[in-house]
């Protein structure tokens, strides 16, 4: 790369270059407007990522990254407890709140089942889905106002994606709640993060048995 | 937006949107990816930031962002002091460097001459590059192993960039130095059919035995 910009600034450019959007090029440029803007853009993006470092922390109900825990969404006494829609990342969570039109709780995989990749259930947060299914329902109990009465997946269009759905609605046989899918409509190999809110509105009132 | 994701990313996201290469959506995907790596990249990308605003500074002789005052490139004893090159940013300057086929100095100008954007020569580096031309020259010292023979203007081939590298010529006549420019022609691997008629044009003018 450039010897010359000095070790700080290559290893800027060098962690940049890890976001994705971002390749080695466009790292650089991101460096020089970093530098070019030092109070308006490097002192506060500095102080951001300090503060979300120290502050966020993920819900330990949902996996949500949050400042509070309890999430905002898990705390939210307006929100139906008896739907949980279960997202990949809180990026297609923020996808769905965008939409506007799931009033539910979520709850947040940490990503997908990939034989390829060698994740299994264990590395994703399907126990404590499987719980939170349970709780209220198994048992009888009427915690929350009466348990959960459906799990919706909003996972992607993908070969992990539906792997993972399936093997989810398998995991979620006994425990008394209905499962649901988004719609086909999503388009295949679609990431919910990219879709537009009248999509995601459409795949959502089109939900269907898993 | 997410209003969901709590007002610390939110900040975060919109700070990395401003970031070029990155809009709001590209800019989500870097503040998860940030989240999910948190001690690999959220962490140490803080720490760089913070590290660059702190000891990174613009050379006093040729405006290179760089730990050093004067910069490592203005402090090398084995480049040619009577050689500089003009460039509009670091990045263009970084490119040079690249190339590996300049041995001079640099001056880099923080930005080009624009009447839209009003800006004017007061606002860019162009009296310290008429006092490095001139010096060891008009006064007949012998600095820095006799003064600087040429400048190379280094500039985009833009409007601004000529409008640029036409002001920076008058302003040199006098100083006695010579000023030369990039040669302009068909780039390296570049397909005729690809180019523009303007580069197409100026290679033809500029032709030369084969």
């Amino acid at each position: 790369m450039a010897a010359s910009a000095g070790p700080e600034i290559e290893r800027l450019i060098a962690l940049l270059a890890k976001l994705p959007g971002l390749g080695p090029r466009s790292a650089r440029r991101a460096a020089l407007q970093l530098l070019k803007r030092r109070e308006q853009l490097l002192l506060p993006l500095a102080a951001a990522m300090a503060e979300t470092a120290e502050k966020v922390v993920s819900c330990s109900v949902c996996g949500t990254p949050d400042t509070r825990d309890p999430c905002s969404i898990c705390s939210d006494p307006n929100r139906d407890n008896g739907l949980i829609c279960v997202v990949e990342e809180a990026g297609a969570l923020w996808a769905m709140e965008r939409s506007g039109a799931f009033r539910g709780k979520y709850h947040v995989l940490g990503g997908l089942l990939s034989a390829l990749d060698g994740i299994g259930p264990e590395a994703l947060r399907v126990a404590e889905l499987v719980g939170r299914a349970k709780a209220g329902n198994e048992t009888g109990a009427t915690t929350e106002g009466g348990g959960v009465r459906e799990v919706v997946l909003a996972l992607p269009a993908t070969v992990d994606g539906q792997t993972t759905a399936h093997y989810l609605a398998e995991r979620l046989i006994g425990s008394g709640v209905e499962v649901t899918s988004l719609a086909r409509g999503v388009p295949v190999g679609g990431d919910l993060d990219w879709l537009d809110d009248g999509t995601i509105v459409q795949a959502l009132r089109a939900r269907r048995p898993a």
